[in-house]
């Protein structure tokens, strides 16, 4: 982290930072002096208008949020367009990132690994998802985009209400939500486009209410 | 290494390869099987037709070579346009690579890190560099260039002989020696060039011989 000028260290129910953490952090330990210790993975990310979360397919039994993942090289590229607090999302050494909370996340970010070897250590996925960060961090979008948690959560809400109105299927509703929430979270659409599709949405739902 | 589909290691008068780096290996043990281990960094390089350097600022004492430095992007871009034996030179955790092994090398290569921490773990760093030639390696260059060790061992040898002939003052002699290989390696040449620059070097050589 301070390595590529990252400061803001969220740890979830983390083990104990015994002295065997700060010697391996050398010169960091103000990172760890400062790291916000929450006790669940919805607390942690409260604050966060955006979640990242970093998965490879080994640790995953579910396949289908993949397909959606979004490559390293291009979510370095796009994520500067975003001006809301975002969290990286980091899962356990052994299992990764569990399904509910991949699915907590706005999108899913992979690191190309060889076939052969997938899964990679905690720390070298961490390494190598804020060395891609830091070299693109002079990158200037043209446009800043500003939405933020609340109006995304107005948004995920519009669509499930839609769905409903629809009488989606119960046992595919989630999946189709999950869906969603990951076509919004690649596009980082910007607050007009939000309230535009946010319209699009609400006022579907009202002629389907009205009809019924 | 797994990770990206590199599969030869080659250590220098490393520790002993014990349960522990097996156990950290998880399933890549058979890179750990196959290292070739070597007592002197000149016998390891010795089959290498281009030795890149990595080094951090912070753990050298002369900063004047990586004033010539490459940076970690340009560099994956440009390495797959080399057809030889490309050794990536890593060094100790600790002190890093030594002056003389930094000299021994075609390039240096660097890794853009923060400036109030520059230093970096080595299997970070090993990772990252990793990573950036893996996603670049389907890039095709529009000319393979075929350079081998011999042949820039010449050029080398003729720039010295050049330097010797115009009675260049001894002690800039090696840092200018140096300085000729960090451009040459930069450069990454083709065969044509470097016979041409060869022949231009041994024709000064000549003249000015022939004057004396």
């Amino acid at each position: 982290m301070a390595n590529f000028d990252f400061s803001k260290l969220i740890l979830v129910n983390p083990c104990n930072l015994d002295d065997e953490c700060y010697t391996r952090a050398i010169h960091a330990s103000k990172i760890l002096d400062e790291a916000k210790i929450f006790q669940s993975f919805e607390e942690a990310s409260k604050k966060m208008d955006y979640l990242v979360a970093t998965s490879s397919i080994e640790s995953q039994n579910d396949k289908r949020h993949l397909r959606n993942a979004v490559v390293l090289e291009d979510f370095s590229e796009k994520i500067f367009e975003i001006d809301g607090k975002i969290g990286l999302v980091f899962g356990r050494e052994d299992y990764g990132l569990f399904n509910e909370e991949i699915a907590a996340c706005d999108m899913i970010l992979r690191i190309p690994t060889s076939e052969s070897y997938l899964s990679m250590n905690l720390s070298h996925a961490v390494s190598i998802v804020l060395y891609s960060l830091f070299i693109k961090k002079d990158f200037t979008p043209k446009e800043r985009r500003t939405v933020e948690k609340l109006e995304k959560d107005k948004l995920y809400e519009s669509f499930s209400k839609l769905l409903g109105a629809i009488d989606y299927p119960a046992h595919k509703k989630e999946k189709t939500e999950i869906m969603f929430k990951r076509m919004i979270g690649r596009s980082m659409p910007s607050k007009w486009e939000y309230h535009t599709f946010m319209g699009v949405l609400s006022k579907s739902f009202d002629r389907i209410n009205k009809k019924k």
